[in-house]
């Protein structure tokens, strides 16, 4: 027998408080996202029972986006509640020509996030981020971003009808600049990087000017993280209830690898799905981050073996993954090496000869993020660290059409003719 | 008792050949795109009883794509033959936001195409087209386009590992170019109007170089216009099997208002879906049609109560729609006097406008062609042509990001601050 509980987030909600990551403390629903106690950094806390409850049939039931999952979310139960634009279930793409460029020779999926309605999969989180904000009571909605967030939180304010303020560094790529800008909410941009942006909104949150505000990323942080998961529960139902045994992350602040691993752990706790043997007789899977050579301070802390992560000053064109001081890089280490994974980063070039392999062998354009993970995935099958002969998911985060300029010089027409048979025979296109 | 019929489509295809929408010859399925009698245009004809033994108990059942309709369509019965991408079942947004701006006091709704993967309707003729392709024996991929067929077939060609050849003029927005290259295929840019790259590509596909090359939208165009119906079938299926009394769809050759059109016809005659009821007691449902000002062939021939589609010369913001010689005009025209709508044109500004328009009250950001429909939705309004009372239905058809420079002079950052609370006070954002 269950007892209902009064929840701030809906009764419907399997969560029941924020715990701490640092020292396990724990606390009600709120918009915390700081530990009272040690100030480490809060997560979404569950009733196990109700986890468990939550079967295939239910979710095959539900609708063809993130919410087919909302037994498993701390919010979203009922459609009504839910401030979204209902991105998910985007295509999990074979990718066997790829794989076969690269060196893997066990199957090859790419997750294609750009297929999500502001094309990133920032979608996920500003939806269960916001379905929480309006049931805490918030009545604007803001964040700090390096792109794709903007674009997020300024198009489901603009469906939801609720005003919006967005803060950005004001050197983004002008196609996320205006993408967020033409939503019509206010948008800030901060003379800084990343970093600074997200220390002054970190700042303004505070102020009673902004009491009514739901900062995505700061004062609803531990709601917004737990969107992340639903990237790992499709990725495992596409597959057949299937956990694949390595995936490639992207890693700005590192949450979202974490809390991929954090969804096939629930899966399998909860019985909806099986982990794949590996080579060493376990059952599990392994986890892989990615980043830029220009900010890559959570993979050089894992080949340094140490826990101390030193922030960078982000440089380089991957910018929607430039933060400098990332907020979950401790428990990215943890992930990876708990599960037998590893990190490394592409250079810029690497990430543009990346974003035009992945084009051309399967037809996704990626943004920078995408020729992120995409390079990296080439360079740890060179050394060694991830098995070629394992099912491998990489994970496309975003659009190549919001970072044109990485490519734009390297691609273009072909042949430059005029309109008649004779100036393309002279051209070469006829013989 | 149904006999099986050697197709060169597939054995269960449901096309039994192709029909002379001008004098109404028949021929043989293959790629041949104009009556060998008058040299009128084609399209597929099918076994009426197939049709109907279509249901929706099947289609529900059927993929998240628009092979789901593969029972309603001339290729595409097996997965193993698709050459796609997998597009449709698009988002179709409650627009109440955008209604009580414009004037409509009945449901309004936005079919949003641009989430398409390579994010116009386009995805959704090449994938007919190039499955047809493919059947034929085709072995390579190519088009003549204004920018969104060319990013789909070079995207498509790419997932199929097939060498494709693209045709597009050579002033085409940036991103539209880019994103069809990165895929890796030939792209051939011509100097000259979208009308001379349609007539080079109507020479070449008669040469020997080019007699291996399927030319999506000439040599297997009754194919392509096919997979136009989709836009229709999803929309009904949506509404819950019902077709929405007022439609509003953008126009450039004209052949997806037509195939809509004609989408919404087999759904009633195969007993799949009801038309409504209108004020003036027949069951049915009205096309309206939209241009823009700088191409407005079609529309300029109805004001004018004519069947004489004079050419123009096409100027203006509206690219993707920018064909001054339009294919389907005459069908066009045939389908709105039929059902009582209406086709009217907007100007750049009003383009412009519609595109913040639609972004700020639906949060889905359209490329010209969707400010084209929304601009023009509200123009029909105000002149009385389309009824503010009944429940209506506007196409985007493309993706907001590949036309940014029709709105970066009009949105921007609305503060530009130094990262501090004090600069953040200075600039009015806290009092």
């Amino acid at each position: 027998m269950t007892t209902s509980v009064i929840s701030p987030l809906g009764v419907d909600s399997p969560a029941r408080g924020l715990e701490c990551r640092g020292c396990g403390a724990r606390f009600p629903l709120a918009a915390q996202h700081a530990c009272y106690e040690c100030f480490g950094p809060l997560e979404v806390w569950y009733d196990a029972e109700a986890l468990a409850r939550v079967t295939r049939a239910q979710i095959q039931a539900g609708p063809q986006n993130i919410w087919r999952y909302a037994g498993l979310l701390p919010v979203g139960q009922h459609e009504a509640d839910r401030v979204t634009l209902d991105p998910g279930l985007t295509p999990l793409v074979r990718a066997d020509a790829l794989a076969a460029e690269i060196g893997l020779r066990a199957p090859l999926w790419v997750k294609d996030d750009s297929a999500n309605p502001t094309h990133s999969f920032k979608d996920r989180v500003v939806s269960v981020a916001l379905t929480a904000a309006k049931a805490l009571g918030f009545t604007r909605y803001a964040c700090a971003s390096t792109g794709n967030l903007a674009n997020s939180v300024a198009a489901h304010a603009a469906r939801a009808g609720v005003p919006s303020i967005v803060f950005i560094p004001h050197d983004l790529e002008q196609g996320k600049i205006i993408t967020t800008a033409v939503y019509g909410g206010d948008l800030v941009a901060i003379e800084g990087s990343y970093d600074d942006v997200n220390r002054l909104c970190s700042e303004l949150v505070e102020t009673d000017d902004f009491e009514d505000t739901a900062f995505v990323n700061v004062n609803v942080r531990p709601f917004y993280a737990e969107g992340s998961k639903t990237l790992g529960y499709e990725v495992a139902e596409q597959l057949g209830w299937r956990i694949p045994a390595q995936v490639v992350i992207p890693m700005a602040s590192g949450e979202l690898l974490t809390k991929v691993d954090k969804a096939f752990q629930e899966l399998v706790e909860a019985g909806l799905a099986v982990a794949p043997e590996l080579p060493d007789g376990r059952r599990g899977w392994k986890v892989f981050g990615a980043q830029s050579a220009g900010c890559n301070p959570i993979a050089t802390a894992l080949h340094a073996d140490t826990d101390v992560i030193t922030p960078v000053k982000p440089t380089g064109i991957a910018k929607s993954l430039n933060i400098g001081d990332p907020a979950a890089g401790l428990y990215a280490l943890e992930a990876v090496r708990r599960t037998g994974g590893w990190m490394d980063y592409a250079s810029d070039d690497e990430i543009r000869d990346a974003i035009r392999l992945l084009a051309r062998t399967t037809g996704v354009f990626a943004e920078t993020a995408g020729g992120v993970t995409t390079a990296v995935t080439a360079k740890l099958i060179a050394s060694g660290k991830l098995d070629p002969t394992l099912e491998t998911v990489v994970y496309n985060t975003g659009e190549g059409l919001k970072t044109l300029d990485a490519v734009s010089a390297l691609v273009g027409p072909t042949y430059r003719v005029k309109p008649s048979l004779k100036a393309a025979r002279e051209a070469g296109l006829l013989s």
